[in-house]
């Protein structure tokens, strides 16, 4: 079974008829780019998927890594396929090209890591974090920091890894007690336990430069009181040479149940005299730094896992296109040959849900790329403010939409291969324990949807939330003017009033009800809005492919876009209706959940 | 942590308050029994899935029996616990006393299998294969036959298996293609290659005794062409010693996600001469036997889901009360200590979620059970034919609803862990995974819905479907009369309307309308009915809930009728609303799926 990674008429079509990624080489920062550069991009990065992790994603799936007490042990065709994505330029193909990227556009880089992520989120993993590390530093720590740790981990000599949880504190970050106390010399001391580190500890780098969090004494207590410090594996010294070892010791691996290549660590900092560290920035806002990482983390999480949902799609697609199975119902005769399962109508029932999810995912992480260019590139700064503060607005949707419904694209995935789909024979399985881990880490969907519902919806004086909303409102007005759309577009419509009317019940209710009763439902809430904006974007492409229809396409796109078509109709009819559910839920400040005692369970 | 395998309470609860299996003892097949013996069966099987099956639990999950070319290694702790539970009789502990049985109900004995299913339904897969084995044989085999095979099936001594899919015939039996030749013994060689077969070899047992569906020479095509042969792997001379090795060979393990410790097998019969097989009563009937054993088997799948669901909201919500993390979003003080997690309402609302699911699947199991035993042994002929039509009727909710909502009641309680539900230090990742095979094996959620629609609602005039809406409007009536009651008692009256206009509407268009376009919504209503009959199943637990409740219990009892109360509340607040979207998708005879052209993808 040769199933290709991704649909390339699907990635061309969410790039160029979607998001118009050509028009972005009109802007200064890409002016040496043009649609060929960035095909070229991207087939490089589909070759680099084919031709080195394609053929090694089973064996890192069964192949764990292992720690001998001393020392953890990783394929090393893992490090020969980072090598592979270095070399091509695609570890941060949207840096500077003074820190040795090559200014793609986010819009187009994402396409090229979704090429990588679906062969090999895990591979992949490594050079994500390493990235989101250097990003961080860049925009925070001193030039020293930059050149010290940044270079070698842009050259792929560094790793880098965000060290936030600790035992007793996961979602909870308030509660971290790593110490962190000022020597003679001006560094820090950092003293303390972190857990689930990705890619805390391996052999594929020379260095592993870690971004810890810890408090420095006498810190305000809670979130405020939180700093963060660059803590290197190796020390690094003036010339740029490796140092002494620094007190980072991994005290062991965690075995999970997906992502088996990416290592995830238990690290302990700082066992004799504490391991030195240096500050980013300011003490005591090291949140705030962090979050710049984890914005940039919880995006990628989304594209991960669309990208997870994205190829599980096509894999089963394939599947259900040579595999002969039992008859039509209304085929009375014994003696005909066994259809291809795709012919069976709940199996196209499952493919269509695939792509409904996977797509919409998709187009909604592409949309949060898009996003990013504009806050950074858009001509006037009016829209980069006005991109800044629709992509903080959708973060937590970019986050867990394609998270929550990614692992359930992945669990039919294996339901259209059956049998076949639960055994290791095929990656479906895999992926489904591979993406279930996208609705827990950078945030789980509970904390996503406080954050929407407490914070985003609220925020700026509402600017993120009216945003969105107008920007609903235009695509609606613009589609009620296509007979093919109108019947979708009053659909959009009732919904995104239902959406304003339950905002407006709830923010209500919090003046005078129980805050913890009232965001409850902050999960159902979530749910509404991540179903409202998909099929916003579904609408969005149902309007692309429905003027390319207009244009007599030749057979192979008039199909393309009749299925874009269909999916919509799909996603309008089977899942947007959900969303009433989950208003009266929301609006009638349902207390069901909040009124169950622990006792009572 | 040492969370409850289950809770025992909740057993007592539906074994004597909801489907009063005291009241059994007065039939004459239970005499003997007394709601002591019936406690005391229940009580060993706990003993010995405390003792046996949970110590190995993690141990069978990560060392997969393994296949040197030659012979099928297993852990010997294997061998231990199942002969732990052939010694406590709890092998078939329903049997008859001159089969080796203790004459237990179903009811009972699936209370006993629970335990051993909720600590290691892997495990517990060879005994209740064997179980289905022996039982089919009971009922269509000769005497010989029975003494041959199931008597030292029944010791222990003997496994048994269901040989059925082939390569290229999964769901579509009707193209299997393993032949059986009568030779001049008047036995039948078989030829053929098998696959996924479960128990299919292994070193637990002296010999394996395979059911195997092929097709005698001649035999009219498609399904009416199917014969049962008696295949064992060492053949069984007349004095019950073994004999010769049949012509019975593995091909190779299969490698699965979940339900590691049970070998998934290839099995090549008869590569020389054919294997030596011995016809099940008639030829071409095959079918017909094995549905036997598949419906017993098609219980058993629903209830090791729903199993599996319930010790998994035991492990997080065990987890949960011990959890510190995080404060209510009331509490404005960072120095207040973090509360444990399940005082967070959205953890509620996932342990609330997993309980209605998870208990309300349990239910609709046992309630299968019950019906078995008044099946067998109701008073009158009258009774035992209802019984029997209801059971029948039921049988493709009964497999598929746990097996649908059992992996999601998983995935809420990895949810619960967060990054530790991720890990293999805590079973839940384990449950996530064994639970997805369940809407894969013995006929997936696809079949099943096409066998509610398309065979058991017009069966026998609509026998089945009339009475189960008869069973629900009697609950409703009672339930109606108690003010706690009459909301949800009314909902669910209007559900069941829903329910029976849905069910008229496309039984109508399958006379003027393609077939497979009105069964192409078939999942949809087999959600729709699934979740009414188990919005029906909480109701009668709320109505002796409340009834209890107003008898003053003591304390513990008081919060136990009110968690009941609750997650009723839950079910028809969260999830029987949802009836509706998947009625209107059914009744229009939405053609989205069904449009969907192959080539459109």
């Amino acid at each position: 079974m040769a199933a290709p990674i991704l649909s390339e008429r699907e990635l061309e079509f969410m790039l160029y008829e979607m998001f118009d990624a050509e028009s972005l080489t009109s802007r200064e920062r890409y002016t040496d780019h043009s649609r060929e550069t960035f095909t070229a991009a991207i087939n490089t990065a589909k070759t680099v998927a084919e031709k080195y992790f394609l053929p090694i994603r089973q064996k890192v799936d069964t192949q764990q890594p292992t720690f001998d007490g001393k020392k953890v042990s990783m394929l090393p065709e893992i490090k020969t396929a980072l090598d592979a994505v270095i070399d091509a330029g695609l570890a941060a193909p949207s840096s500077d090209y003074d820190m040795g990227g090559m200014q793609l556009p986010l819009t187009v880089a994402s396409a090229a890591a979704c090429y990588l992520s679906a062969a090999g989120s895990t591979t992949l993993g490594y050079i994500s974090l390493t990235n989101a590390n250097c990003n961080l530093i860049e925009a925070y720590g001193t030039q020293d920091q930059i050149e010290r740790f940044v270079h070698p981990m842009r050259e792929g000599r560094f790793a880098g890894t965000m060290a936030m949880t600790e035992p007793s504190a996961g979602s909870g970050l308030a509660d971290l007690t790593t110490t962190a106390t000022q020597d003679e010399n001006g560094n820090y001391r950092i003293k303390g336990n972190k857990i689930f580190i990705s890619g805390g500890d391996h052999d594929l780098n020379d260095n592993i430069i870690h971004l810890v969090l810890a408090r420095v004494k006498g810190a305000p207590k809670g979130v405020k009181g939180i700093s963060l410090f660059i803590v290197p594996k190796l020390m690094v010294n003036d010339d740029g040479s490796l140092g002494d070892k620094n007190e980072v010791e991994l005290a062991g691996l965690f075995h999970k149940m997906g992502g088996r290549g990416q290592t995830s660590c238990a690290l302990s900092f700082g066992e004799q005299d504490g391991a030195i560290g240096y500050l980013v920035g300011e003490e005591n806002k090291g949140l705030a730094y962090m979050f710049h990482m984890m914005n940039e983390a919880r995006i990628m999480v989304g594209t991960s896992a669309a990208a997870t949902a994205l190829t599980g799609f096509q894999y089963s697609l394939d599947y259900s296109k040579e595999r002969p199975q039992g008859r039509l119902m209304a085929s009375k005769d014994p003696m005909a040959a066994p259809v291809n399962i795709i012919e069976h109508p709940d199996v196209r029932r499952m493919l269509l849900t695939q792509k409904a999810y996977a797509e919409g995912a998709y187009a909604l992480c592409l949309l949060g790329s898009q996003l990013a260019d504009d806050e950074k590139t858009a001509p006037t700064e009016k829209e980069r403010v006005a991109a800044s503060t629709l992509l903080d607005f959708l973060t937590p949707m970019i986050k867990s939409w394609p998270s929550e419904y990614g692992p359930k694209a992945n669990y039919l995935a294996i339901q259209v291969l059956g049998g076949h789909g639960y055994i290791n024979e095929h990656p479906v399985e895999m992926f489904y324990r591979d993406n279930r881990l996208n609705p827990i880490h950078e945030g789980t969907t509970g904390i996503q949807s406080l954050d929407l519902l407490g914070r985003k919806v609220p925020m700026k004086n509402f600017a993120g939330y009216k945003a969105i909303l107008a920007e609903m409102a235009g695509t609606i007005e613009v589609a009620s003017q296509f007979e093919e759309l109108q019947g979708v577009a009053k659909e959009l419509a009732d919904a995104v009033k239902q959406l304003q009317a339950t905002t407006a019940t709830v923010l209500g209710a919090t003046k005078s009800q129980n805050i913890d009763l009232v965001f409850s439902n902050s999960v159902s809430y979530l749910d509404m809005f991540g179903h409202i904006v998909i099929a916003w974007l579904w609408l969005k492409q149902g309007m692309v492919a429905n003027a390319a229809l207009k244009e007599a396409p030749h057979k192979e796109d008039e199909d393309f876009y009749k299925g874009k078509m269909q999916a919509m109709q799909y996603f309008y009819r089977s899942e947007l209706p959900q969303v009433y559910h989950w208003s009266n839920l929301v609006s009638s400040i349902d207390s069901t959940s909040f009124d169950m005692h622990a006792d009572w369970f």
